[in-house]
């Protein structure tokens, strides 16, 4: 049977439009899908930037204008991978031209913005998803699987952190590519957008929704030199946030991310303790699960490091034999072949919008209290 | 040249009763001294367990009442190893009666009991020192040596947990041997007091002052049998505790201990964040210390699995060779050894009384937080 | 400037000729070549077969004889990726047909017939390569680069292992899929020429060439079903093989490989002592180096686990973001990036055939000495 | 009830003689004993070495004629701490006078005069052990507890090695303090008796006999300077040895033993490889078994990090409690606590000095095969 073609337009050619691209291309190398996605088009301001892009991916065509690609007629999914500033008007174009919708995470610099998109997707009944890969490291999945198997029993703590050292040089600047996340109107927040909605997203699926949360921000450099203007810019994002909280579940929630750890590229750890088992992953060994039963006969318990590269984890039957890592790439190959994988059944796969406004609105609660030095309840 | 004797009056034949009994036994064997310690009497209310304890330990005689202990006239040093509530009169007894104190921490119960105690030693002029053991694991003390060389620079990070999983089962009681940990009168505090303790000591050793705390606390047992009584009690104490805030230097705190972390027996682990370097140390590895320096060469920087075992590492050529790891005791020998030290030459060796004092303070603001929900500071 | 198109024609559909073609397919994504792969032709002699992988893979067309294919005009490259004992025909064949030829490796069964290979493609002058893939995982390069650049200084010890464990089931077959590895006659041998080659071709890289060993072996199970056939077959195969042995440099050969180590899946790891540092690999982690420097400070010395993630790490630029790690499939891809250079370039990139083949014989003297228990000079 | 006495008379003063002494010293403290062990005299030829060393000791007198020693009517145990080639004369004349006798390893030189040592302590009928400490490390006696449970199945593999890179530097000289260990005449050999026989003597404790053996050893640096003499001195030890062999029970040995291996300080690894489970330990984190149990459900096998610090590890209800490790001395009090129950009980408790000469006729083999370049047979 011939497959459909699924024509992606892609907004962006950065590092996220890389990640996204190479999933599209090797997603029907690896996993049995109904449809044959074809790289249709891909839009960018910079035509320079684009063009080199482009000779990398091969889209059919460069489009310069976003809105004429979200309405172009031969486009059926658009991909937003721009800053996050952009995310609500594309989005909401993008869902009054009934496009299925990816967007990269977050979904919005805030929850108003949020609010918008998830009113815009479901309005228009279009599929829609956001890009929180770790979702589908298999690892990561696995946690998932045996979570929801009632393996651990309840829940007492979870802890993540995401920890990185890019930005302790006050000689980086804020403004151009990937420099951005530096400034507060583009990227909405520091790292409280950039990193922990990666690890509150994960949580809320792994443990379910946080209720409250307390937090603590600081910006360690208060002013950097702007690539555009050549002037020094007021730094009005987070370079660290640690926050604290209960999820709705009566566990606890420790969390950490800043871009001030010196020694650590992307390191982001999740924890998870519970009554009979606990939980450890992290980024830097993502092909690895920790776990640690409780009903291991007493003389053996301990922390067994499971290399996740057997036929029986997830998604691993796919790709080679076990012993052989896969990388960060695969999670989104992953999301893709799901996504598709529902769009096909007709049912929406997550994270969607509306699960990805959660996400926003607890990072909105957490921005709220370090502001504030209360407590605050997440919104509903 | 003959040693000056020194004898020890050992309050307590508890677990920490064995591992100070231990320190002073061996400390001659592998450290120069001026003086040769004499186990000269323990004391314990119940007969037959001090009985049991002292045909392993053989103190020359055996007291039942500490007060009798305190003021014998063949004392020189009196070291409290008993249940919280008991420290502070015990303390201010042996001060008055002029003797050297080694007290198990947490020095109180609180800060109002601590500065009683204080207040006592410092009146009396006696030697007094708190057995916050783990300043002196190598591996630590190498930190504080790097730290104060400058190597980390300005100090971003701090972050620390304890992690235990000891009183999960619902069927475990409060009151006996050990138990009295979750009596909220004899302990003061929970995890707080007893594990945070350890991790707030080590903290303002190595990185100054905190200033302020937001904490939140959980117990999740709420009430358990006491082995007394046979009735069930309520329960006081905090099973868990996290809480952040900021040091004196500007960096930041994030603190988390609880007794509910299946699979983690004792897991100390401490991680500091510098602009130039970084150090992590972990009491489950407690020989090792890793370190990350930016200074290497950039293809070639990585965190550094430093086996603590060297002559040139700190306590280190007093005991094996290369290669050969000591163990959790050892802490407590070389704290005996500075003791001494700093008796012989007049000065105070810390962690003095009102060192673990500072602690304490930081305990209270960190109940305090949790109970009311807001920022405390720390009291100066 | 137009690319020029390099036409692939692929022999087998097996494993390797996945991984094989997923390289052929990504290299251009991510590195700048002047070729452009045209996936032109796959070869296999099960139609239902071949069909199934061509589904997933979208070669133009579908071939069944392998010598119409190496001699069709419109293929440029041949890559062979069927059992060992059919490599020599074609590759004949192949560099008579004046193709670029890829050959799995191990090059052949024995040295016998990689002479033939050898002087087959030399007579032809034909670019060729054998895919000892390893030597193109970042840390292995990189382990090369600082032996180059004499950072280790005399070496003293080469160590090296391969475990698995997927044959210790005495119900496993041999014969169909994956397990003509176990037949001596499709396979030559069994881990010495599987799992030890891999090991002896990154040595001679790393180390220089070996002059002799002294091996012993083992077939634990004697007897296994073919799968064609339904008998019992005599297994004629090493499952285990160790060898000691020394290199031209002087220093020692320690070599073992087995599929019978419970709890390996696929644990390639390789150890270099040199005077002034030591480095370790293993397949298992393998976005990481271990690095031990004596040079650093007495104090500080330790073995660093380098995330070999950072743009200035091999091939690591034209990939993601420090902390972001590849996988196993990712050095098929760089050894495509570098074959297509050489070929640009008019030079021959290694391991070749002859590369390979000193390879081969060292293979060969391992297999003899552990048949006659005798030392073993290899063959130059 | 009173306990016995029993007077050591200790022979040396360096290194071993401080392990050994400080387990006579600990092991009453921690163990139940029918005995007290009185440290009675110590000996050594060099007046100002043996006082410094008793300083520290406080052994009730100092002898300087070994031979008095071990015929004082006040003696009950003679503890051999020497160069090995005064092991023979002196163990002789101890069983001689019928005294219980501890001897550091290996037993001799070579097992020509181990088997007069052996003849002499089962003609005198005296208690007799070698102090192979490792057997004693809670991990070790773990993993030989499960092995004889027969958890690991049929036995394929045995691989071990030991480590180090302390004579490196060609500067090094032989003869003083440590150094008779690179002087062939006072060792007997070099890696092979002081690290191997380590090896070998846990290999035959948990895994049986070793039946033949084939092996490769190194000089690297062929002449040292002599402490004494101030002249170059030929070097006959040797500084690298690796072999491999049969066990009886059929599995492979693989082991490897060099000063030479820059890096690693005393990395004694053990690893055995089952039918149904495998066990790793590793010196430098004796604290810790890793565990392999393929009987783990599918997607959760993995090695377990076991963290052996609990009551119901072997010793470790005597220590601390769960979390808190022990190090390297501690094996050395396991064995006199084992040995002084042997003497309690009447039976011997290995390694006896008839356990030690197996394991010097492996080493004997080894040597021999190496000189020759062929199998040898382990003699019976």
């Amino acid at each position: 049977m011939a497959k459909k073609k699924l024509n992606v337009g892609m907004i962006g050619y950065g590092f996220m439009a890389r990640t996204h691209s190479n999933a599209f291309r090797k997603v029907g190398n690896f996993f049995d899908l109904d449809y044959e996605i074809v790289l249709k088009a891909v839009c960018g301001r910079n035509e320079a930037g684009v063009k080199a892009f482009n000779d990398k991916w091969g889209y059919e065509r460069i489009e310069s204008d976003w809105r004429k690609l979200v309405e172009a007629k031969d486009i059926d999914l658009i991909d937003i991978c721009t800053p996050n500033d952009l995310h609500l008007e594309m989005a909401v174009a993008a869902a009054k031209a009934g496009k299925m919708i990816i967007c990269e995470k977050p979904l919005a610099r805030n929850s108003a913005e949020g609010e918008q998109m998830v009113a815009a997707v479901e309005a228009a009944k279009v599929p829609n998803f956001v890009s929180y890969n770790y979702r589908r490291i298999p690892a990561v999945t696995l946690a998932k699987k045996l979570i929801d198997e009632g393996r651990l029993g309840k829940i007492f703590h979870y802890r993540a952190k995401f920890l990185q050292d890019w930005t302790i040089s006050a000689d980086l600047p804020v403004g151009g590519t990937g420099l951005w996340r530096l400034d507060v109107n583009a990227a909405g927040s520091g790292v409280t957008g950039d990193l922990l909605a990666h690890c509150i997203d994960t949580a809320i699926w792994l443990n379910g929704s946080i209720k409250d949360v307390s937090a603590m921000t600081e910006t360690f450099i208060k002013e950097r030199k702007n690539t555009f203007t050549g002037e020094a810019q007021k730094i009005g994002i987070d370079d660290a946030c640690t926050f604290m909280g209960h999820f709705e579940n009566g566990s606890l929630a420790t969390f950490e991310s800043t871009r001030y750890a010196r020694g650590h590229k992307a390191l982001y750890t999740l924890e998870i303790n519970g009554e009979k088992a606990s939980i450890m992953w992290d980024l830097h060994d993502l092909h690895r699960l920790q776990w640690f039963d409780h009903k291991d006969e007493g003389q053996l318990r301990g922390w067994r490091s499971i290399h996740i590269t057997d036929g029986d984890h997830p998604y691993m039957k796919n790709w080679w034999v076990p012993g052989l890592q896969i990388g960060y790439e695969h999670s989104f190959v992953h999301q893709v072949a799901d996504f598709l994988d529902g769009v096909s059944k007709g049912k929406l796969v997550g994270p969607t919008f509306r699960d990805a406004l959660e996400t926003t609105r607890v990072c909105d609660a957490v921005i709220e209290s370090a502001k504030s030095g209360s407590w605050q309840n997440v919104k509903k």
